[in-house]
């Protein structure tokens, strides 16, 4: 770092956003509100805010997801900090972006703060979004696309007990193509990823199917496709 | 992105790092600058220095790397940033750091603006380092040593042309492990990552080495290891 004095130099707004995505209703889904303050008002936008002088980026980031939705005790990445000197209109706002995957159920949202509303929805079908926030929730997916190729982090969108079924459903959700069942499972058995629990999934029309609990951590690297 | 005036906010000061290695002398390296002014004085540190407020990060970090250390025209790659409100004892102070891998041969160092010196150092026996930046350059081996392994990023280390043990040298030196000569070949193969070239390396006291060129673009994503 260079070691001017730093108060010569005009210093730039720092905020966090967070992107949470969740597998619900067969969708791929990110948690989006509604801005109830200007610029952009009454525009969709990712959950975020300004960074106080005295917490670190990660603890903004939490503080405003609680916040402005209501959500709490979420594993946070952070994903990218994106500095384009024209992203916001008003002044030079720098934004760390964080990224987690969620299970949905577990969450009772609430807008407050200056939000008027929260709300999942479907990455495939977004409406408008306030700042470059359409350029960061495509990033988010890319990045999270490749963890899904390259790590384990699906388990963390499936309860603790699942079938082999609902594992695929939710990788085919978020690659946006189906798979082939027997290579999937092919691959899912070759590589460990999960081990076999002695219940069977009740469901009516079918015939009991095999559930299956994760043999990795979530996280871990190991190269599915 | 909350939508507060942003004017009331405390605005911490932003700048950028930029972590560059290199494999010289059959070691891993990074570049160091020493500080010329306070905090730190006489330290060795990442060049980096304060963003403006109208330039974008990754511009910044490639001016403050030319200024202070007259290295230029490198593939900078966002690494993380750090936001601790500690991490700087004159004021908050978020930094963005970058990342690049080239080849030493490429640049001539000079010290300019706020530094007074610039050098390659052993990534394995560092000076004591100004500010986190310890803490910095451990976190990018990490990435760089997962890179290694995940994507074909060794490439830019290496002249357009050459042998597998060049290849496999770079490999053991960062991972800082010798790896077994059969099986470095055999993966390398295996997977494609190189392509023959019809020229022989002269060197004098060996028979002469087979030439390669990369087959792969650098960066690509492949399991190495």
């Amino acid at each position: 770092m260079a070691g001017y004095d730093a108060s010569k130099f005009e210093r730039p707004s720092v905020t966090v956003d967070v992107i949470l995505f969740t597998v619900k209703d067969d969708d791929l889904k990110v948690l989006l509100v509604k801005r109830n303050v200007d610029p952009f008002k009454d525009m969709w936008a990712i959950p975020g805010g300004f960074v106080k002088i005295d917490e670190s980026l990660e603890d903004a980031a939490k503080r405003e997801l609680l916040e402005e939705t209501n959500v709490r005790d979420v594993y946070l990445e952070q994903l990218y900090t994106f500095g384009d000197p024209k992203r916001d209109p008003r002044t030079r706002v720098i934004t760390a972006a964080y990224f987690a995957l969620v299970n949905a159920e577990k969450f009772k949202l609430k807008a407050s703060t200056d939000v008027k509303d929260v709300n999942w929805f479907s990455m495939f079908d977004l409406p408008e979004l306030a700042f470059d926030h359409k350029k960061i929730v495509e990033y988010a997916l890319k990045r999270l696309r490749w963890k899904m190729e390259y790590t384990t982090v699906a388990f963390s969108l499936l309860p603790e007990k699942f079938t082999l079924t609902q594992l695929q459903k939710i990788y085919e959700i978020i690659l946006d193509k189906s798979l082939d069942k027997r290579n999937f499972r092919k691959k899912i058995k070759a590589l460990e990823l999960v081990k076999e629990v002695q219940e069977f999934q009740e469901e009516v029309a079918h015939r009991p199917a095999r559930l299956y609990t994760k043999n990795k951590k979530i996280g871990e690297i190991v190269e599915i496709f």
